[in-house]
């Protein structure tokens, strides 16, 4: 067993099962190491052991020393091949990842286990996931870093002959350059008015007579995410940009201030939010304030005024009050936060005063 | 409706239900031309609706001139909006993609819908996909020229200190740079005994001293895949590499040769099986022969032993022999393959024979 599986296999108890069988690939992943595919885990409360096929043995044996394998034999399907695992174990209940397997998964995998009595379970995995241990404390560190190294080596580069989706592409190239996998999502690189959009995607035109640069990117390093958001100026602001500019700051430098351990996110959500009302933006906000960041770029916790989860050490996450005006443009500031024992470490360096410098200077 | 939506419409006699519910993405996309994400198709047998959120209100109307549309309000989930759509139009029973829906999620669609009889379904819309219309061919055929022309471009760079992650890297960017969205899967570049594993990454390594390099690629275009594979020689090659490649190659210009409307798909596996079993290669060619090919880089149908699928007109199909020795290399040739009313059409240009020329040349 390795000290995730053996957390998961402290929670059998209470799920009241015999073991859990783990399909979720993000989920694996976490639990045993293994960077393939394919393949699943089953918990018990003192053994592992992952199920997959031939193709993956070998690297299995690499990277994953401390559990048990069984690798499925290529003329037997994968339904019943768990069963005769299951049965030479005694197991009766079993729970399974409710909100990943398909309802014919669930019906193929009832059928080859007769007998056995099958739980669904919601988020067992991910609520483990959500307390970040040391190493991917790290990891995620190192994909801020190059994330923002990115950015400020892109910045100088922007002219207005510069498109969004040339932007976006040197964004990722040198984020690979620096080591990272890739991006952690496609970039939204957005001029002026796009900037309001929220599912936009870069264009092709040129940047050039838009006023703002929204820019929301991120790095994929080791398997872990990094998610930053800066809005830039590519000429002199209106008041008007200002001002909503400096409210969003504001929001989000208060909100970050907010976070600590036993802190209840919709408090954060809400420290930011007033501040934005305050300012009469409180409809120009649009969306929550924040989500957890690990392994995928959005997971538990919600920064959200109906979020109902508590801020714990170890928990990384982002902080990013927006606002969007249709037809105009839109400003957000986003950083990735952790929860530390006493408060909170923001996870980056790069700079967020609206005077501190534009990318075309 | 669009002429896909009626297509599958025609389905709900067969299926016994008085609509689908489509909510795999891929297939939202393909019968909707939507291309956003989160929404639901309700297709009843004289009326089409999208089923979104405000988010995506706006691009709907554009995207989809000739369908329905219905927009849940943020107060309402989605479980009790689509019960008001169902009863309102006093449906009874409901197919739903079963090989999609978690079971979680259908646990609260059914209980959102109380009278409702819902009914399993499965690839009823990856059926219609299988057949592509002209506008898919020519998107496909693009999608194979960009990939084609990105590969002879990088060629040339080729060097013994160029790394499999440059060359990577190099494809997707020139892909890019010629219209493409992106690649259709991370490209496999793979030196010397590398070409051998079947689920390598590229690395950080050069070239240099392997004699061979099997480059697996393709380029996404408007939202369809390519997928091709070459096998190049950087140093003269051994006489059992030479050996090996003329039977993948001769193996792979029979298979295309068999392939033609009507003609079961697994008898173009066993044209392909024959002839490398003939060379003596059977136990070296551990995959099937190939895929379909079209919104996603694997779709139906299989080119296999097993596969019961037969061949028909509008098909884009794979063609990838393939050979692999455990710590010397894999040699894997494969094209993209249309099933044409009288026989196929290979879609692309790019040379395969072993002497047609060297990348380091």
């Amino acid at each position: 067993m390795t000290p995730r599986t053996e957390r998961l296999a402290r929670q059998l108890d209470r799920i009241e099962v015999d073991a859990l069988l783990v399909t979720d690939e993000t989920n694996v992943g976490y639990l045993s190491g293994f960077t393939g595919d394919s393949s699943a885990l089953l918990v018990e409360r003192a053994r592992v052991t992952v199920i997959s096929d031939g193709r993956f043995e070998t690297q299995l044996r690499a990277e994953c020393p401390d559990l048990a394998v069984a690798i499925r034999p290529p003329a037997e399907a994968s339904g019943p091949f768990l069963a005769g695992i299951v049965r030479d174990r005694s197991l009766r209940r079993i729970g399974f990842e409710a909100d990943q397997m398909s309802v014919a998964g669930f019906a193929r995998l009832s059928k080859a286990t007769p007998g056995i009595d099958w739980v669904e379970t919601s988020n067992e995995v991910e609520q483990l996931r959500t307390i970040k241990d040391a190493d991917e404390i790290a990891t995620i560190r190192e994909a801020v870093q190059i994330a923002e190294r990115a950015f400020r080596s892109i910045g100088p580069r922007i002219t207005p002959q510069t498109t969004e989706r040339e932007i976006a592409y040197e964004l990722e190239a040198v984020m690979r350059t620096l080591g990272a996998d890739g991006v952690s999502f496609p970039p939204i690189v957005a001029a002026g008015p796009a900037g309001a959009l929220p599912h936009y995607r870069p264009g092709p035109a040129p940047v050039g007579d838009a006023p703002t640069l929204l820019i929301d990117w991120g790095a994929s390093f080791q398997g872990y995410a990094s998610d930053l958001t800066r809005t830039l100026t590519l000429s002199p602001p209106t008041p008007r940009f200002r001002e909503a500019y400096e409210a969003v700051l504001e929001s989000q430098l208060a909100a970050i201030e907010a976070i600590g351990p036993g802190v209840e996110a919709k408090e954060v959500d809400g420290v930011a939010r007033q501040i934005l009302a305050t300012a009469g933006l409180a409809d120009a906000f649009k969306h929550s304030l924040g989500h957890g960041l690990g392994r995928e770029v959005h997971e538990s916790p919600r920064i959200a005024a109906v979020s109902e989860d508590t801020l714990r050490p170890g928990m990384v996450v982002t902080v990013e009050p927006g606002v969007y005006f249709e037809g105009a443009f839109g400003i957000r500031i986003e950083d990735d936060v952790l929860v530390t024992e006493t408060g909170h470490e923001v996870l980056g360096r790069l700079p967020k005063g609206l005077d501190d410098g534009s990318p075309m200077g």
